[in-house]
């Protein structure tokens, strides 16, 4: 491995995209695949030393991410393309790393996020796919995104989302700030863009869901407020499946200088 | 089975959706699973008889299909909906049936075709991926989409197309009517569209071959002119791999009625 002209115990921060499918989420566990093991094997093969990483926003079981952004310190000098292309080789095939930064020890993956991106895509027709069974949600009822696109402005602003949130959930606190909310069609693909400072936990597959119920004309455009002002859980009704979530990126500030606001959330259906 | 007020023998033309991974192209074998394999294994079982297919444009291995089209007669009678579900039901994850429709015994899948439509998408970036690695045809050198569309340009037209012929290739003749080759660029997908009246064995992945060097400045813009001038195949170099490519359904004439235009091709890349 080549030298690089850093102090030793460089941060770092790494851009890694996953496919979801076949892998039992982020976080390590003993006995599954999940994509903080695998990343960290990786790593720790090119420092040819243990190493732990710290991510910008966990993903469960099932979901996918354009730009995961994950940070840690290295105790061993290399160069960003020794990182990137000696993490990809040891890689498996459902995990690629798209960049590494030298980033200063202020930056911290999860807390130094200043917002978190998500697009769910779903397949909207009769017929199951054969192409996109495994990257989009199969919704066969006609939805009407007009009405899905409507009740989701109605969700904006800074709320208590304790409706849409897991009971697992052990974020300290159910407010949070929705700044996009966005339904678009494409043919026989939807996506559902999805923007705020943090969210709870299943609080996109919780949102999309409403939505769902709405585009079915299964509940009227307003019921998404009245279920955002019950607080409670047990009105939102059903969590959409994960196959069709994508983190796409965090938002930093610009002085940490990271490539995640050119990631292109446009993937499937060209919006 | 229900039944479907239709004479014995009615002809019928069916929409196909496949995923190449997994399967040894179209054509069936004896020791693989192609697609013309498991479909009419899928459809034998809705029939209860056996049932042979005609395909309107055969794929090689690796290679997907958007909507290929298919026809069959069956000595059975079926509503369209018992064709659909049914052979849904009994096809693998890889193959989807989406629309069955009756026509006229004049219809031929592949005499009766126009055109043919097939889209190549290509993922030009330094790093591999993993969400579209099943999906796209990685190649990691920057290219130059304006070069590469300038070239596709001097393609259009009717020619001898031997020069982009595979060797095994059984046309009687090389002469084909190019009418669109379209190169478009989203973020790190490129798309290359292409109709033509027909194509010759290996004849997209040829141009693409063609397109990609000149993509890469290994070639001047005029090299493709000249390669299909040549009309010799030792001219024109790589075969572009199969996982990129899309076959996205051929043009009928308007009077049998197929819902094969409003295919949408702009998947991935938008456009």
């Amino acid at each position: 491995m080549e030298q690089f002209a850093e102090p030793r115990g460089t941060r770092w921060a790494l851009g890694l995209e996953y496919d979801g499918n076949g892998f039992c989420g982020w976080q390590r566990q003993l006995d599954q695949d999940s994509v903080q093991g695998v990343v960290e094997a990786a790593l720790s093969r090119v420092a040819q030393c243990p190493i732990s990483v710290v991510v910008a926003g966990r993903t469960d079981t099932g979901v996918h991410a354009l730009c995961q952004v994950v940070h840690f310190d290295s105790p061993v000098l290399r160069r960003p393309e020794a990182w990137v292309r000696g993490a990809n080789t040891a890689l498996p095939a459902g995990v690629a790393l798209r960049w590494a930064r030298v980033v200063p020890d202020s930056f911290h993956a999860r807390f130094s996020a200043t917002a978190r991106r998500y697009r769910y895509v779903i397949l909207n027709r009769r017929e199951k796919s054969a192409l996109w069974r495994n990257h989009t949600a199969w919704i066969y009822s006609p939805l009407d995104v007009e009405a899905m696109q409507a009740a989701a402005q109605t969700l904006l602003g800074t709320h208590d989302f304790s409706a849409f949130r897991a009971a697992a959930c052990q974020a300290k606190s159910p407010v949070r700030n929705l700044c996009q909310l966005r339904v678009v069609r494409r043919g026989d693909l939807i996506a559902v863009d999805a923007e705020a400072n943090g969210f709870l936990h299943h609080m996109v597959r919780n949102l999309v869901g409403v939505l769902i119920a709405i585009g079915k004309a299964d509940r009227p455009v307003d019921w998404a407020a009245e279920v955002l002002a019950s607080r409670d859980r047990c009105r939102a009704g059903v969590t959409a499946p994960p196959g069709g979530l994508y983190f796409v990126a965090p938002r930093y500030p610009a002085e940490f200088g990271l490539p995640v606001d050119a990631m292109d959330a446009g993937f499937l259906t060209g919006d």
